[in-house]
């Protein structure tokens, strides 16, 4: 196996071929990424791995935490602290994109913790993606004692973080609770929020088992956190590429998935000169976008020379080296309108300078259904689609469009979000980094106390284009760059 | 200009390329036919389009013509028979499928009784097709007299043919009338039927002026009249050409088809190591044939190994070669859900030989919308796609799908027409020739001057695969088939 097929080393060697097929094949898809992994995350994705392996589902450690687990939870006064492993606990919630984000999230703050990270199955995980550490699974095993208290899980429980400090209770005691709920969620308030202060790191740090529910890519708040602020500088000298890494890392389509992308890409995109992917996602209640949204799209990819436009005078326009190019767009979206409305136009009229543009869109599932099985296939395999383009554009606040953009190592250009019915103006900006964009960030000054721009702190946390209060992680040299 | 772009002869030099590129052009998305017109064929050809410049509109051997069928239609018993010119009048009529093979059987017609083929425009003819004469227009001139009356002609009108051999008015006569309007529709009866007897032929041969409704491709009772017998077997030797050469000779999408056509070719078949083409038209009424229809053509393509069978266990399947072929599937329907459930099958599961299937389709109108430009000019199109195809699955009873297999010299798999709802067994089988049928046939012996079945009268006129009372012409091979 050449060294490239190992993503730069990214992946360990020694995993079964044939179980995971994209581990091994995606790099027949996927142009070799410039950004390369630093040698130091290597080292500890490697030394990770070596943690999984002793602290995994059915290994003895795992058993003891498991044990000391069930017995708080029958409500032994037992408490953590002295286990060998510790863990995070990913519930899974909300829609794909964000699965993929909050994985990620989570597996961060495992990596600078060392926590082993444990995948709650839900109704898909294991069928969408392979297992992306060698030997043990990254999947919460079936008899894990809690996981039918998972859904009940709120920020009212007894055992939520952020209601505890409220509650004043047992956080600065002597007792260490042996497992906590972390609720960062979208709608998390102030204590909850305090997960992000260094100060409240100290009791987390002592639990065996962190049971997190999240709907958030959190990672710029890591990096505000002095704690971990010398890590992170030596796991991400470029600070634009944790997503990048840790999601090709992370997340390989499972064969079934994998079938999905490959059959697409060969039948309708590998034979373009250029692949251009426009992901389509629309939150406005209400009468259908799809007038505004449509020329909010045609506004964007006119203006930035994406594609070309068309002659509605002349019937055939031969390019001028004789010789036209061949792109292929990619449209994802719930419904079919764009596509169909795209394709049109480009079959009833010549581009001006006789390119040829090709449609085409996998799937339209109407609305989103979450959790159903070929339904979240298509998804992913839509997402990884999108990744596999040359240009990206990409709708406002979508995680289904980050997770392209991230993988694909794409700086897309995102349609801002439509207000009142009305396409925006400019319709679109190309972003300052990949990075996915956190929805909630905490605005709080840990050490003053009090309200603060976490967006204007340091350079390479910024707000995001498409989400004024939203936080994201941007490179160096984008990082001087006016909004 | 090398020879065979000018079609085997088909084509006479010296038109002007830029107003009609599909003229020219054609050969490079065609393969060249395996059919060579014969020479007596061209030469005729030659000789109709020197007449069709000495007679055509605006010509002064018109302008006599049209004098006399002024004159005539102003109440003046004027007679014709002694113009210099004389014509057949086509009317726009039917569907674009049904058109185009009338206008055929029409030309035809002309060419053997030494006339000029006119051709009312409809709504539509001029922006769908390129003049194939040179020189002279063959569209009726706006100004021509009678016109306005083409809507009103019917069987009971005092000039149809039918109608007046009904009431023995003036046939046997001396008069002979400026024009005849003959009805050859699918609801003509017995005394129009007259037309295809040799004796009755002795009059409408004098007419000036003979003016044609049909949606009929009656060329095969032309072949069973004994005036035509010995000039068709010259002009066509090998029997099951006739609409092959004369579409192909008559026939060119106009720029504003031709950039439809061109365009969708290059983005979506061109690419493809093989292309099958499926011609989906419905006449059932009552509730959706979707549900039997999409098994017939599953049922269809399996057996006759036109498309591969997926295979529902496994998620990926690795083409023995390592090297999977791609075929392009262009599907063409009024409605969207044939593709729609081909194109998921095919993205879902993998093909038991690992090809690569994709699936196609350029509009899906709803319904017919005869007349209705750009409606008309994407009908056109599809038809003209599926004839570049390599392999053609077409409808019982559609003339859209002869047109698409004349063209491209295919004999496509015909699918039954489904009977009650419920998918015909065999589904589909391949035709004995790529003639279109003629639906509305006459079971009339004129010597005998009673019932017969004529098609069983000569090897070469047979019943069609897809409409048992239906007549095609069949080549020397096939007509020893069983049917
Ligand atoms: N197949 C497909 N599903 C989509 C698309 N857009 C949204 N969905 C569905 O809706 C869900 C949206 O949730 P998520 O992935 O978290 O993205 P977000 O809501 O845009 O941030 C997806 O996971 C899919 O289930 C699309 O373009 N294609
Ligand atoms: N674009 C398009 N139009 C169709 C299709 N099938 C039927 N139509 C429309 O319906 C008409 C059918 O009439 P005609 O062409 O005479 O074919 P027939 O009725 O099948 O013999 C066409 O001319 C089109 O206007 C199709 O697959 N594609």
């Amino acid at each position: 196996m050449p060294k490239d097929t190992l993503h730069d080393g990214l992946i360990a060697p020694g995993f079964d071929e044939g179980s995971c097929l994209s581990r091994y094949q995606s790099n027949l898809y996927r142009k070799i990424s410039p950004h390369k992994p630093s040698s130091y995350l290597l080292s500890r994705l490697r030394n990770y791995e070596h943690l999984h392996k002793k602290c995994g589902p059915h290994t003895k450690s795992y058993k003891t935490a498991m044990a000391q687990l069930k017995s708080s939870d029958q409500g032994n006064s037992s408490v953590g602290g002295s286990t060998e492993c510790k863990y995070v606990v990913w519930i899974s919630y909300s829609g794909l994109g964000n699965k993929i984000l909050t994985i990620t999230s989570a597996f961060l703050y495992a990596l600078l913790t060392n926590r082993v990270l444990l995948v709650d199955r839900g109704k898909d995980m294991a069928d969408l993606f392979c297992e992306p550490f060698p030997e043990k699974s990254w999947l919460l095993s079936k008899d894990f004692s809690i996981k039918e208290k998972f859904n009940k899980f709120d920020q009212k429980s007894p055992h939520c973080y952020g209601n505890m400090l409220k509650n004043k209770k047992n956080t600065s005691s002597e007792l260490v609770p042996s497992f906590l709920y972390l609720h960062l969620a979208h709608d998390y308030d102030e204590q909850d929020k305090l997960f992000f202060c260094d100060e409240y790191q100290s009791l987390t740090g002592k639990v065996p088992w962190l049971i997190m529910r999240t709907d958030n890519y959190f990672v710029p708040s890591l990096f505000l956190m002095p704690s971990f602020e010398q890590e992170l500088e030596k796991l991400f000298p470029e600070k634009e590429t944790v997503f990048h890494h840790l999601g090709r890392y992370l997340f390989h389509p499972s064969n079934h998935v994998w079938g999905l992308i490959t059959r697409y890409y060969l039948a309708h995109l590998a034979k373009a000169d250029e692949r251009i992917g426009i992901q389509v996602r629309t939150f406005e209640s209400g009468p259908s976008p799809l007038q505004h949204v449509m020329n909010q799209i045609y506004a964007c990819v006119f203006k930035e020379k994406l594609l070309p436009q068309v002659d509605k005078q002349k019937p055939v326009v031969t390019a001028p080296s004789g010789i036209p190019k061949l792109k292929s767009v990619l449209i994802t979206s719930l419904t079919s309108g764009y596509s169909e409305n795209m394709r049109n136009m480009y079959w009833e009229h010549p581009t001006v300078n006789g390119d040829l543009i090709g449609v085409f869109q996998p799937s339209h599932e109407g609305h989103q259904q979450t959790d159903k099985n070929l339904h979240d296939r298509k998804a992913w395999a839509e997402m990884y689609l999108l990744s596999l383009c040359d240009v990206l554009v990409t709708s406002a606040w979508s995680t289904f469009g980050y997770v392209a953009q991230g993988l694909g190592g794409l700086k897309p250009w995102i349609l801002y979000k439509p207000e009142n019915q009305t396409m925006p103006n400019p319709p679109c900006r190309q972003v300052m980094s990949m990075e996915p964009c956190f929805h909630a960030p905490p605005f709080y000054d840990c050490k003053a106390k009090r309200g603060v721009d976490t967006g204007a702190l340091v350079p390479h946390v910024r707000h995001c284009e498409d989400m004024s209060w939203g936080l994201k992680l941007v490179g160096s040299h984008e990082s001087h760059d006016q909004l």
